[in-house]
């Protein structure tokens, strides 16, 4: 048996934004840091959100000490619920809003947290799990109580920053403790595992304070209707602006279900600013109001269908909101890569219907991000002086580029791979340096569809995909258990041609089975129906590729008789 | 019978990018310029391209006297094959480069212009089509041979600018011809019809001078090899890179259909520079050489599935070229709106291989757009100065700030609406001002998918849509002609679920139907396959609603025994 080890095991988020999820072992005990969703896309359609494959912690269930949550973002505590069995009882850390968002998501899948289940930090505690104690350290970001974590361990610190900025002048949300993060440093880190996302961004990620700045300036100026779309959780952003609009003698009205989620923890939390009671109103109210009394909160900045903000750029009355030329649209945010189409329809749809819309394409001051640039990566780094820089929180161009800088400044970048241990340090072994597990640990993705848990790699995205791209076509032929076959060929299409003008199309391919099968089952008995689905399924696609040059999914059916 | 009346009816390109075509109307006579196609996207899955509804050329087929075509890019010449037969034998005008392009089209296709149907332009030429007369003027574009059109009427002159620029300092394609611009403008314009495509950027496109400095300097700078990446239609760029290439000492290897078409046009057209003939190689050949002697072009700057570039990221070997770490990739173009995410995937797959990737990205100086910015805009029209502007391609917003730049100009911008013939001016009405039409003719897009051409909101798209989203099941039930029913309900899913694992489900699902079908069919006998298909389908859909929580695709056969 080898010594005890210190190791990281990133079951998601690396690679990829989105279902974030780390395991650190060390001697064989485990902590899990978040566990995040991320969202489908055209190759995982019709899934409802992604979450990392959690095999790993089913078979080391008993050796799971706590789960630590950063911070309230969906990419970081969105999986928690989906998994929780997978914790096995193994405590949920988690800030004042993490924790209530967490209890409301527990919620709503029906799972009741046993008393100890979830606990609710403070800063400078030392959370003891197992052979590890945790620190949650402040940090800004784009949605209040964000923090890094001071994982101390037998064979070192590491510090996991989380997603982080340096926003010394945040105007709501944490400043980043850089007097905490500095001790940590003094007293010695191991490995800093850091934020990648805007590891291509030269320049910092700029303050909160000059973005209200503008958008105080922008709600002044507009005349008509005002309607402001942000992310729901940078609800601090929101409220600062809505304050504005108030103070101009906007009633306000908060459209979107997560939005008002945040406003019932805000409340519960001290976040709610006392200027807005009494100026909230609901939809029907603001929408019989004069425009420049009007100021609607609308969600979707990502050009979510079904959002507020989708529909209404569709001109679709919602909740007697109705928009119109004279109307404005702030749009707060940025466009996340792969939603820009849907982003851009909806400012199209804006633009048809007369609305202004002041948007990052033709405005570059109405959004600061959340994480940091690289100024903010050095800085971080001068901080805690880490031996080893791990770039996590990334798409592989972010982490190659953070890898970059982290080398170009004089640390040594060490690269994680999914399904590999990186394994940090060894008891006794005062010189090791990293390596990654030749071991190879389950590991990947689990979409959640509807009520089903899809699998890893699953056929049944496949299968979608081919039937979305090339549509469909069903082949029927009634047997008797004997192989009596007592039916032509039964032919249904669907997503591949028009079956009325192309009729004669059909008969032709029902023509051209019939006469295979019978070439193949001389005495009219199918006695072996692989082989007949073969030969229906090899003609029918040859027919198909040849006559409109198409390969659409063909589905053969025998129907007992 | 109304007075003549000049008008324009826009068959597509008007609030979108891309399937450009342009009918000109005088006393019922007609000519179109360009005929462009789209690409496909995620809510037409399947289609090989987009082309313009044509049933007003049909119509009309008679009175069309001519097809000018402005440059040779896909989305302004593309569709000319597609629609071929719709022109009616009307000649079809095209610089040498764009005919050349256009006969290696129709040559695919299948198809051989008769003696005339295919006219080479030249510049300062009057071509006459009807009462109307149309000169080709040079602008600068990110094609070579690109040309705003001069169109004489009897009431008046149009220019359509086609996709311009300026760029005095051009090293290849054409200069902006502002000497005749202006001369047409001292002539007098009643409207241009201009490029919407960048009119939300302040600032100037910028030449493609400073470009080629700068590409210069990354391949001199480069010690590996190189992979350059480009537009294939901006063959000039990509030249001038070769040669520096060359200079260097490197072999040049072309990989991608596109780009062989365009060097066998160069090479007749004398496009070619002389300094790479001998340097050219093959992929066999070039993959044998030292990194430092090796310079690849690469196709697939749009993240393409399929193109080189996109292949050599996921670490294929194409013709024996297999890219690593060392090597470098120039990726010389901008993201078309849509394909971020497709793009992003190509660069994290280099990033993951370890290749060095230059991109806008990280470098804004690796290109420059081929679009007029508002600097340019204001000149083009400072040139001209219309009558009227009438924004043309573009999405809806650039329309839109197209529109309010003329204004803000002092010109009198004019909204074009599909289906709407835009009445710019009637005979004998001094003061005529522009409106569109009552009357809406038939417009909108016809889709290439495999030998079909589907038509306008195709049924078929939307039950591809649905079955790559939601899944498939199919339901068939072996019946006789007098409705007796001689098998249980056979059950088939693709996309849907794990037959094998949740086969239990399918037993309830034949059981509920069979139950269902029992209780309406009291006699065993099927009398109204209509409302047993219903039974079933409503059934099935509730049992998968309700115990899996999605909603296939419910498909019901009835296979006649």
């Amino acid at each position: 048996m080898s010594n005890k080890h210190l190791a990281a095991l990133p079951l998601g988020g690396v690679g990829i934004i989105g279902t974030n999820m780390m395991v650190y072992e060390y001697g064989g005990e485990y902590i899990v840091v978040d566990a995040g969703v991320s969202f489908p896309n055209e190759n995982t359609p019709g899934v409802d959100v992604i979450v990392p494959d959690t095999r790993f912690l089913r078979e080391h269930a008993k050796h799971i000490k706590a789960v630590f949550i950063t911070h309230a973002h969906e990419d970081h505590i969105g999986a928690v619920g989906y998994l929780w069995d997978d914790f096995a009882g193994a405590p949920v850390y988690a800030s004042p809003l993490s924790a209530m968002v967490l209890q409301g998501k527990l919620q709503e899948l029906g799972i009741k947290p046993k008393k100890g289940e979830v606990v609710v930090t403070t800063t400078r505690e030392q959370y003891k799990a197992g052979p590890f104690s945790v620190e949650y350290v402040p940090v800004s970001h784009s949605i209040p109580e964000a923090f890094a974590l001071a994982i101390r361990t037998p064979l070192g610190t590491i510090v996991h920053t989380g997603d982080y900025k340096f926003d010394a002048a945040a105007p709501f949300g944490q400043i980043t403790d850089e007097k905490r993060l500095a001790e940590i440093g003094k007293e010695g880190v191991l490995a800093a595992f850091g934020d990648s996302t805007n590891a291509q961004n030269p320049h910092e990620s700029g303050s909160e304070a000059p973005v209200l700045e503008h958008l105080t300036q922008l709600v002044k100026d507009t005349k008509g209707r005002l309607i402001f779309a942000a992310f729901a959780s940078h609800f601090g952003r929101t409220f600062e602006v809505a304050k504005v609009a108030v103070a101009q003698g906007r009633k306000v009205c908060f459209l979107g279900r997560t939005i008002n989620k945040f406003i019932a923890h805000s409340k519960h939390l001290g976040y709610w600013p006392k200027e807005l009671n009494n100026w909230v109103v609901d939809a029907e109210e603001i929408s019989g109001l004069p425009a420049n009394k009007v100021f609607v909160f609308a969600s979707g900045t990502q050009g979510e269908g079904g959002s507020s903000l989708t529909r209404l750029s569709q001109g679709t009355d919602v909740r007697g909101i109705k928009l119109r030329e004279g109307d404005t649209v702030l749009l707060s945010s940025r466009m996340i890569p792969g939603n820009e189409r849907g982003i851009l329809n909806v400012i199209d749809g804006l633009s048809n219907l007369g609305v202004n819309v002041i948007s990052e394409l033709t405005d570059r001051s109405i959004h600061v991000s959340g994480h940091c640039g690289q100024p903010e990566m050095k800085r971080m780094y001068k901080l805690l002086n880490p031996r080893f820089v791990v770039p996590v929180h990334g798409e592989p161009r972010q982490m190659k580029a953070h890898a970059e800088l982290a080398r170009a400044e004089g640390y040594t970048p060490v690269r994680l791979k999914g399904g590999h241990k990186l394994i940090l340090a060894e008891e006794g072994a005062a010189d090791f340096r990293p390596q990654l597990s030749q071991h190879t640990y389950p590991h990947g993705f689990n979409y959640i569809d509807g009520l089903n848990i899809l699998p890893n790699d699953p056929l049944i995205l496949k299968e979608r995909r081919k039937l979305g791209y090339d549509g469909l076509l069903v082949a029927s032929l009634a047997v008797r258990a004997n192989g009596e076959w007592l039916s032509d060929v039964a032919l249904t299409t669907r997503g591949l041609m028009d079956e009325v003008v192309q009729a004669d199309l059909l008969k032709g391919a029902v023509a051209k089975t019939t006469q295979a099968l019978e070439a193949v089952f001389r005495d009219g008995r199918i006695d072996d129906r692989n082989r007949a689905a073969e030969v229906m399924q090899q003609t029918l696609r040859r027919y198909f590729k040849q006559e409109r040059g198409k390969q659409p999914t063909i589905v053969t059916q025998f129907v007992q008789v």
